[in-house]
């Protein structure tokens, strides 16, 4: 059942590739219309799955991301908006070879083919991942959290007719409903190209661990700031505290605070003033102990992403000892040094071995939106393809075009063979 | 033991992701020159390769490929030579997005990490891999094929101990010799950043399934050429025969041809007279034995890289039957049209799914040396990261680098906050 409706998605990704900007973007703004058109059957069923999940005594926080009324439409409406005026990632001339009189070699932007994207119990989600697809002309299967089943099946209905109308490929969108089809599609590395999970560190791994197909995503974030000795006093203070408290539930947030010896006596009793005001438990090494009055860390809680007010804390001789921590311990997300000596940050920026690597700047920022990527489809610590947020240009790859008038191979070879040329030339592709 | 040595690997490519071009062009050229110097020595160490393979029957394609002379050692420091022109892919700004005043996002070009890669036993290979490795800033974990293990060895020392005296970090090359270390490299994910496997068929295979590793190559090159009804047919014949004939023995050689009906009674007979010259086996499908005396055509064929002298004819009826045959069957490797209608042909690149599509030239043109790219780390039909001959840039990828003097992400937060820009600036990365 998975599998026939990868394999059509497969033949649908293969019809995507060739779509022209303007079938596209004449899409996204029809689903656009739709959604606003059908406002109310949406938060109809969204209502159903809120009253579902207060039943089942789900946190508050959930329910905020669960719940898709009025205004989340109108913000998604506006992001397919925005989609519509960026740019089509597919079809541009990256590079462009003369190999000989008439033999031109092309590097060209195509899609990828067929995504399959699991997301949590969030509708906007399933929004904007589709729509990204669409802009990309990827297919896509998508899982959303079991708690939106009303509100998903709904959107993925409306986004299927209102595309498929304006001459998008039929079964080009599929949403998934079980845990069981995300273990089937697994398995299908013959029809799926990419899968995105985004959800707990435990569900990520777990699909990491069972695929042959190529997994773009993020299991922990585990990230750190390293508050130097050459760090203005109010800088370090803002971002100590910006990046474990502005939003602690999420990868981004800073786990572990890295100390310079030389100002952890001024440091610590400062931010440690404005953690408690911000009900941050904290934890620190035998070191920090010695400055201020917080719990023992154990070698457990370097390894550990909180996702809460919690913090552990270390204090560390040189930048040299920052640098191997974060890499011995992190989880090559976003790591932060706050430090006035630029040959220091440039150190630290050279070394750090992570996607997002930040000089005097809280760890927060490190998100596809605040980077004006659009929406993301997710944060990524893989060291290939694509790294970081991920947005549009995560979801294309390019194809080599070569374009001749009957040159063999044999032309070029031998003593007497003519010589390729490799001239670069700035010309688009013409076909 | 593979562990300490990955564990070190992965501590060296630390350090090298900040060395400067000009240290890295330094010891490429010392390189060279100590490979020039210890002529004699390295062709003692390959003659005894050499006397080793004779003993144990070799034949004599793979006995050429192992044979390393003067004129392979001139060849390779050539290649060297024309990696130091080369630009640094290493510190090259992607992107620069202006956030807010002084908080800059910078997209930087920075080295994959450590890779291991696994070759044929062609003493050259471990030249050039192992030196494209060091411009782009990776560690290598070389595994030769055993017949070469003398040269290998001797090559490897050669190549560490003036790349070393040249400032490159201790332990960034390393030289695994049995397939114990090659099992043991598998599970090795924490370490190695990416495996490129080349070889046959089935050791690809073989490493692609077991292994969390990312893995960049091809386990097939079942490559197609359509000749379509309104092909010239002096280019047809000339690049079917060239695709086929010019060197069997490789991937991205044809193996299966594919005739529109309009054309094949004309064209067969004649291709036939070339084929039979070159001793090339014919097997066809029935439409084809009707025109031709050919060998039947079993499924089996379809999926089949010969590598040899055979090939499989089948007459499709239009475009469209082409490409879904070869969408079908193919490896999604190189394949080629041979039409002067440039419909045909678009229709043709935008919906062939491989990385290699080509217009009246030959299947053969796919090659990294060919499309200028230097030497080729392999050829990838992976659908992410780098598609098709992988030089330089495939060994490549970036981190997000954000500038600030102090910003969190509170301030650009709630009603009353600031708004974050997103202004792309033509700037380079100033640190």
């Amino acid at each position: 059942m998975i599998q026939e409706i990868a394999q059509k998605a497969k033949a649908a990704s293969i019809k995507m590739a060739s779509l022209s900007t303007d079938i596209k973007n004449q899409a996204l703004n029809n689903i656009g219309q739709a959604l606003k058109a059908n406002a109310s059957a949406i938060i109809e069923a969204n209502e159903k799955d809120l009253a579902q999940a207060e039943k089942d005594n789900l946190n508050q926080a959930l329910l905020k991301r669960l719940k898709f009324g009025q205004a989340k439409l109108d913000d998604v409406v506006d992001g397919i908006d925005q989609l519509v005026k960026l740019n089509d990632p597919v079809g541009q001339t990256l590079s462009c070879t003369e190999l000989d009189n008439n033999l031109e070699l092309y590097k060209v932007t195509c899609p990828i083919g067929v995504l399959g994207i699991i997301f949590e119990s969030r509708p906007d989600a399933l929004v904007q991942i589709s729509t990204l697809g669409l802009k990309s002309s990827n297919a896509v299967l998508l899982k959303g959290g079991s708690e939106a089943a009303n509100t998903n099946r709904i959107l993925t209905d409306i986004i299927n007719e209102a595309s498929v109308k304006s001459g998008i490929p039929e079964n080009w969108i599929n949403l998934l409903e079980t845990r069981e089809d995300v273990k089937d599609m697994l398995s299908l590395d013959e029809y799926i190209d990419l899968i995105i999970p985004r959800g707990s560190n435990e569900f990520v791994k777990y699909i990491m661990d069972n695929t042959r197909v190529a997994v773009l995503g993020h299991a922990d974030g585990i990230c750190h700031v390293y508050i130097d000795n050459e760090a203005n006093m109010d800088k370090a203070l803002r971002i100590a505290h910006d990046s474990k408290c502005q939003y602690a539930a999420v990868c981004n947030a800073m786990e572990t605070l890295l100390v310079n010896s030389d100002i952890a006596a001024d440091f610590l009793p400062k931010i440690k003033e404005q953690y408690d005001k911000s009900n941050v438990e904290l934890r620190g090494d035998q070191q920090t102990q010695k400055i201020i009055d917080v719990a023992a860390t154990t070698d457990q809680d370097w390894k550990t992403e909180y996702n809460d007010l919690i913090l552990s804390i270390k204090i560390v001789n040189n930048i040299e000892e920052a640098i191997e921590h974060i890499n011995t311990f992190g989880s090559h997300h976003t790591d932060a040094i706050v430090t006035e000596n630029k040959d220091k940050a440039k150190q630290f920026i050279g070394l750090i071995d992570s996607g997002d690597v930040f000089w005097n700047a809280s760890t927060r920022f490190s998100d596809g939106f605040r980077y004006g990527l659009g929406a993301e489809v997710g944060i990524s610590t893989n060291k290939i393809h694509a790294r970081g947020p991920v947005g549009l240009e995560g979801l294309i790859i390019y194809k080599w075009l070569l374009l001749g008038e009957g040159q063999t191979v044999s032309d070029f070879s031998g003593n007497n063979g003519k010589k390729l040329q490799s001239n670069m030339l700035d010309k688009k592709c013409p076909i």
